[in-house]
């Protein structure tokens, strides 16, 4: 039904709007050099399966928004083939940021399961 | 730091946002009974350690968006300590629903995992 896919797609859309950040920041991270936006984007996209799990657009503005909290930092260079590239690599606090948020990852997956499996902890 | 804190926060907050409808549909489904938000609350406190990782405060909405869209339904039922309570339970398309999101969630967690281990897939 038309419906299941629309619930389907908003809820996929949220729970991607709540792991982006993460994902950007741990791809950076293992990154052993600067990357600018496409090459983000095709990083993710040999990570997946079939469809991307984040598409391009929406790589963007968590991109700017990492940065202007610090947690990325960009530098623009100019390209030989177009406009010149914003290239992000990972601060200090990024990756320590990163680490807390693993952390926060880890808890989440434990208390979504374990409402999933119907079952209390311990 | 203060910083930290915020963007901590920040971060459960949006991964809440993602998984909090997935969490409410389980949480139906595995009920024996009908449940009003406080009882439902309760249910997720006991599978959280420490602060519960959902306030009731973000619950309600969520009940209503999934009642709108059919996959809950209410009624309400007057209480004798005080105001009429609201009970739910889940629809069939709910529980449908349910069995759809919890393959989006596992995809979404393996797509995760991958990046923060910073492997590929296969």
């Amino acid at each position: 039904m038309e419906s299941e896919n629309i619930a389907d797609k908003k809820f996929q859309k949220e729970l991607n709007a709540g792991t982006t950040a993460l994902v950007l920041l741990a791809t950076m991270k293992n990154s052993m050099e600067q990357l600018y936006g496409y090459q983000i984007a095709k990083h993710l996209e040999s990570d997946s399966e079939g469809e991307p799990m984040i598409k391009q657009g929406a790589l963007y503005p968590v991109l700017r928004s990492l940065e202007n909290s610090g947690l990325l930092e960009s530098q623009v260079e100019p390209s030989v083939s177009g406009p010149p590239r914003k290239y992000y690599k990972i601060t200090k606090d990024g990756q320590m940021t990163l680490e807390r948020w693993m952390e926060i990852w880890e808890n989440t997956k434990l208390f979504v399961d374990s409402v999933l499996t119907g079952g209390k902890n311990g």
